[in-house]
């Protein structure tokens, strides 16, 4: 069989799932639809791949991130593929998607920013509503196959925090070892040992002290801030065995 | 910023990485190229998606084995997505990828079929040297990015061993459990201690014994041949803690 190219055009798309917790539960960040298809629904944030501006598709990614929602994410990843003539009405696609994964400060200040932006642009009521945190799980009615693609991203981001240094994007840029240990069994979803989550983390060799730097007030003993090291700040730490 | 298609046509490919043990040694399934560009390199099977006959990118990479490779894979897992300007000369590309993994019998099976195929079709030099498989460890100059890819489904193939099912697909569909040993020891590069194995093997709860089916010769006792269980012939049991 001869290659061809296909007769019939594909419509190649990103969407991100962004993630983030909020008070210990995993939320995830989605726009309302401006336009047709689905105009007005809750869904993830995405769009065209734009082949004359983006070096690849991570970019089209990150484009979308700082276009839509005012933020550039540390941690990206590419989650899956999704495709075919059934998910999209606009035609046979190609929906290339990423999980980004934020602390919930910085999304605020993304947020806040945009918002700012609206206002000078002078459509205020637009930018308090077109982005929303929810939790994952408790979703609106997702257009497309929005909903399969955030399930992905959920058990991938659950599965991988089991052996790697994934939680810690959704710290600050400085933390407590409790309030690690905090975001990991919030993320998993059950406690984890102490003794055995000190040990991993040495293991994983990502964490630096902030220098002189310790939090805490008067009912707690201070505790070290640390802060991942520049080598982990963009890309992962991984253990032999899980946690 | 207006969502809008990108006036860029992009090139969208689907490409298979299919992975066998010889020898206890894991190879690839290379096809010689017969048209530009690269034509005459040594490459992974691929090929444009079809939207006016696939359902998804899954249905084009079965597509471009049985057509191109003449095998239908019990074990077709998506890999990732590369993408962008610089990996295909024809232009902006989106290949999805693929990885397979069959016996060393069954693609023997298919590869003879196929060379059968060419001879009747009187081009028996041709089948004979356009399929070729390769140790992963000593790969001839791939074009495009699929030294990358490659590399990719090896560490996928290797780090998804410790914890599921997956090397059963490179046994035959009846074996010995010191045969199953033996394939999770090549793909792991390691040897693994007998019991800790039977007992994850019992844990992946994925195995039935073939009745009255045993193997061995005069200097062996018999061994009981177990073959998968039928919800796992085509997906994966998982481990909660590896192997």
């Amino acid at each position: 069989m001869k290659d061809r190219s296909s007769p019939t055009p594909i419509v190649c798309t990103v969407d991100v799932v962004l993630l983030t917790l909020r008070e210990s539960v995993l939320q995830v960040l989605l726009l309302r639809r401006e336009q047709a298809p689905f105009e007005g629904a809750w869904a993830l944030p995405g769009g065209f791949v734009h082949a004359d501006e983006d070096a690849d598709t991570e970019a089209s990614a990150a484009r979308v991130l700082q276009s839509k929602v005012g933020i550039a994410s540390p941690y990206l990843e590419q989650l899956a593929t999704f495709s075919g003539l059934a998910r999209d009405p606009r035609g046979w696609s190609i929906a290339v998607t990423y999980c980004a994964l934020v602390s919930h400060d910085a999304l605020q200040a993304a947020l806040a920013a945009n918002i700012e932006g609206s206002v000078q642009s002078q459509s205020p009521s637009r930018a308090r509503s077109h982005l929303q945190l929810f939790d994952v799980a408790a979703l609106p009615q997702l257009p497309f196959d929005h909903a399969r693609i955030v399930e992905a991203a959920v058990a991938r981001v659950r599965g991988k925090s089991l052996y790697s240094s994934l939680p810690v994007f959704l710290c600050g840029p400085e933390f407590t070892l409790p309030q690690l240990q905090q975001t990991y069994e919030a993320v998993l979803g059950e406690a984890v040992n102490k003794v055995s989550f000190r040990r991993k983390m040495d293991e994983l060799d990502m964490l630096e002290a902030v220098p002189g730097a310790v939090r805490g007030g008067a009912a707690h003993r201070p505790a070290q801030l640390y802060r991942l090291r520049p080598e982990y700040r963009r890309s992962l730490s991984l253990l032999a065995r899980g946690l």
